[in-house]
């Protein structure tokens, strides 16, 4: 059996029991399709496939990649891009279910032009990132038939609010972003309202089918949030140099996603990273060659930076997943 | 010919321009052995072939797959790692000309244990992170000579100085270090002086040989520093959706170093990024296809997410060079 002091480091942990209790968890709160598990926070087919295996056959992708790596491993009952192309034959090209967000009339010739046969209706509900106006949704699903597409429905992802660390106040901007997105879906037609994150997974009951990913690794930034998942991801680092007041283990910016902040070292005060290195202060003194473990400030960016994700239980190794859909 | 409209986004770009003039401008500045180029900067084989064959046959590296990768590609004539390691073995068993970096005892002892022949006694002249005080460098040769290494001499980088904005504040600092540096060489020996950067290229005469890196396609963070070389990594990416105030364009956290902040555009101001996108407002209209460059606030976490750095000229692609130094 693999130990954790075998692993070179940075190495990308998994607590086996964090990651079963979150699958379990939302598999319990959102059954089978009214989950569509978002692969984009772990990029790793085995942890799709787990997904799958807990009932949750459709799954959400934010790139061509990983909508391609899903298909060839299997998984490709039901895949949704939930992002617009410019070109989409490699889309066309994939041998699976494939249903791609449109927000335009050049998104929509996209689509038809690369050969891809069915369409969600993107909706911006209030965060400024992709999506139509909502009183623009009606046009673009009989501009989407008239060109050959089927219209499966709306999605729009209220990103704003998922976030919001009052409990009140992001329920009413959920129900806001709902609204517009049910008049959207009362205009364009079809069976499916794709909306939500872990963030409003118990709010957004609007919703058909709710797009959350960061629940199977959790993230810093929603810890505030009193969600019912565990954080499950850590980086496994080894301490390089110590000094008087401070040390330095091999956990730098190439093995974290640095968009929020530095990451944080259980009973230690992080200094800064470097390339290859954090300096924090640890409050019991360390040894060169202690193993320590890092909290990334946020886990998504930090997986697309490893090849492979360790599932761990204690000391022990369970599996070594790779990180195969990376990339676009 | 492939042309950049022909690339997937979002997609590295390497001005060949830019490059050559840098690279050039560096090896008249410091020929030969005088530098000896930091690869982590870029983790490319073929862009660290181009720095040998311009004279500078010996190569830094900060992770132990840098240095592997370079002894693989017949690059191994005299590889640097400028960081320390718990576990030397799996440099012990390049077959190249390896010379590591210690600071304690204990990285002396995985040295040794781990078949490393050479090393460098690197000491702290500033920067709170690795090297051992300079009042301990000769004792720690000393130990290191009883281990049966051969110690070459010191290294100690300067890097709380190589950005400081004030030519004259940042050359004192530099000389402050060095003098620390070179005290510590006096009671070390050997033939080398190690140290510097690329913001420190022209003011660090106390060392033997520069380690400097981000000058090949530098960094905006490098900018205001007035130096001879110019910005020539840029992402590629296309827009997906326009709105009234804004735009999007894929190109976001998984494609970005994000520590130094957002990445700039040409004639738009960037509002934010999600995992794979930008938010910009650009000052001209523009429209779903439309390709732009985004220049990423730090060059090296940048280059880490990305598979291969496409060298440009105008709109044509040159070549492609595997990133293939990424990873530990």
């Amino acid at each position: 059996m693999l130990r954790l002091h075998d692993l070179q480091t940075p190495a990308l942990l998994v607590d086996a029991d964090g990651l079963e209790h979150n699958l379990r968890t939302m598999a319990g709160a959102l059954p089978g399709a009214r989950l569509r598990p978002h692969v984009k926070a772990h990029k790793c087919t085995a942890l799709a496939r787990r997904q799958v295996e807990l009932g949750h056959r459709g799954l959400t992708c934010a790139t061509v990649r990983e909508m391609e790596g899903l298909a060839r491993a299997g998984l490709g009952e039901d895949l949704l891009l939930a992002n617009e192309v410019a070109d989409a034959r490699r889309l066309g090209a994939i041998d699976a279910r494939v249903t791609l967000a449109v927000d335009s009339p050049a998104t929509v010739e996209a689509a038809a032009a690369g050969g891809v046969r069915e369409v969600l209706i993107d909706v911006n509900v209030g965060l400024p990132r992709c999506g139509c106006a909502p009183e623009r949704a009606g046009a673009l699903a009989d501009l989407a038939r008239t060109r050959g597409l089927q219209v499966r429905g709306v999605m729009g992802y209220e990103g704003h609010a998922v976030g919001v660390e009052d409990a009140e106040q992001r329920a009413r901007l959920v129900e806001q972003s709902m609204r517009l997105l049910v008049e959207a879906h009362a205009q364009v037609g079809g069976d499916v309202i794709s909306a939500g994150g872990t963030g409003s997974f118990d709010l957004n009951a609007a919703a058909t089918e709710i797009q959350a990913g960061s629940y199977a690794l959790m993230d810093t930034a929603y810890e505030k949030l009193g969600l019912p998942f565990r954080p499950a991801l850590t980086v496994l680092t080894t301490v390089l140099s110590v000094s008087q007041e401070f040390a330095v283990a091999d956990c730098g910016l190439k093995a974290l996603g640095m968009d929020h902040g530095n990451p944080r070292i259980d009973r230690a005060k992080v200094w800064f990273c470097s390339d290859e290195h954090v300096t924090f202060a640890p409050e019991q003194p360390v040894r060169v060659g202690d193993r320590l473990r890092v909290w990334p400030a946020h886990v998504d960016p930090t997986v697309a930076y490893h090849e492979r994700l360790h599932v761990v239980s204690g000391e022990e190794v369970l599996e070594a997943w790779e990180v195969d859909l990376r990339g676009w």
